[in-house]
């Protein structure tokens, strides 16, 4: 099992979608269409990114998500904390007092400071949440932006506007409830 | 729930009570004994161990693990991945080629290459494992030296010999056997 879970790689994902200039709000729904995934799955992450400050929703037939910032002011760091929480990469159990030759309570010099062994997993951490913190939304929809076709941003908003159309049709009275 | 699961705290604790010089041969029941820790969770970790080269074990009544090399020369990388195997952070799904716009194969640009989001994570966990790899059972035994009075090693030493010395005297044929 990998340390992060499908939802980041699909919360990632669905803000790519986001970042695109002057995008209108999307629905959890669409996202999840457009891309080919679960999207009971994608409707639970979408309000943890909301209460991190990453997307803004609003509401109504034509409501969704935008992102509430730049995709250059969002760390991947971030959206990981936001969706994971704030996992450890290793849970000290302090097992450093338990020794068979100390008593109760331990002698102070053993369980002083931090962990020797929990200090160089702290330094592996640190490492791992700096390299992800360095990288922004926006870097990785740039990379994504230079591999597609000049046309493909406009293509997508093209989905989504069909969509959104077939909503409002849905909600528009018809001559049987006029 | 953390990256790392308890086996890799159990497993580094364990090797640093071999990490002292010309320790003889130690049980992983006496291991896990003098740390107040689970045996049978132990006894589970060291096999682990000795396939990966870390450690080297012996049978009979004297029997036990040894570092198969200095403690400088093992690194803590080494010792996570032997224990938990080599888990990525991040399980790329390649979710980008399912998109809705794309047909059956999708289009060789949206796939080509690495996922611009599992790039992102493949930096993030080389940062963390380069930080285990620069780090030795050897470096984090130093430090716990350096906070330990000047005979703790030898209350340990005493401690493991009087525990081998009841395993002998076990073994010895009664008069009853005689």
């Amino acid at each position: 099992m990998a340390h992060l879970t499908v939802s980041v790689e699909y919360g990632i994902h669905c803000l790519l979608w986001l970042a695109g200039p002057d995008r209108a709000p999307v629905s959890s729904r669409d996202l999840a269409e457009l891309q080919g995934i679960s999207t009971s799955f994608v409707a639970k992450i979408f309000p943890k990114l909301e209460k991190a400050g990453i997307v803004r929703s609003s509401e109504g037939v034509h409501g969704g998500y935008v992102l509430a910032k730049t995709p250059a002011q969002i760390s991947v760091l971030e959206i990981v904390d936001a969706i994971e929480g704030r996992k450890p990469l290793f849970d000290c159990r302090e097992i450093r007092g338990r020794c068979a030759l100390f008593g109760d309570p331990p002698p102070s010099w053993a369980t002083a400071g931090v962990c020797a062994v929990h200090a160089v997993m702290l330094r592996a951490e640190k490492a791992m949440r700096d390299a992800l913190a360095a990288q922004s939304l926006g870097d990785i929809a740039s990379t994504v932006e230079r591999k597609a076709p000049p046309d493909f941003a406009g293509q997508v908003g093209g989905w989504l506007d069909v969509r959104d159309a077939a909503r409002t049709r849905r909600t528009e009275p018809t001559p049987r409830d006029a």
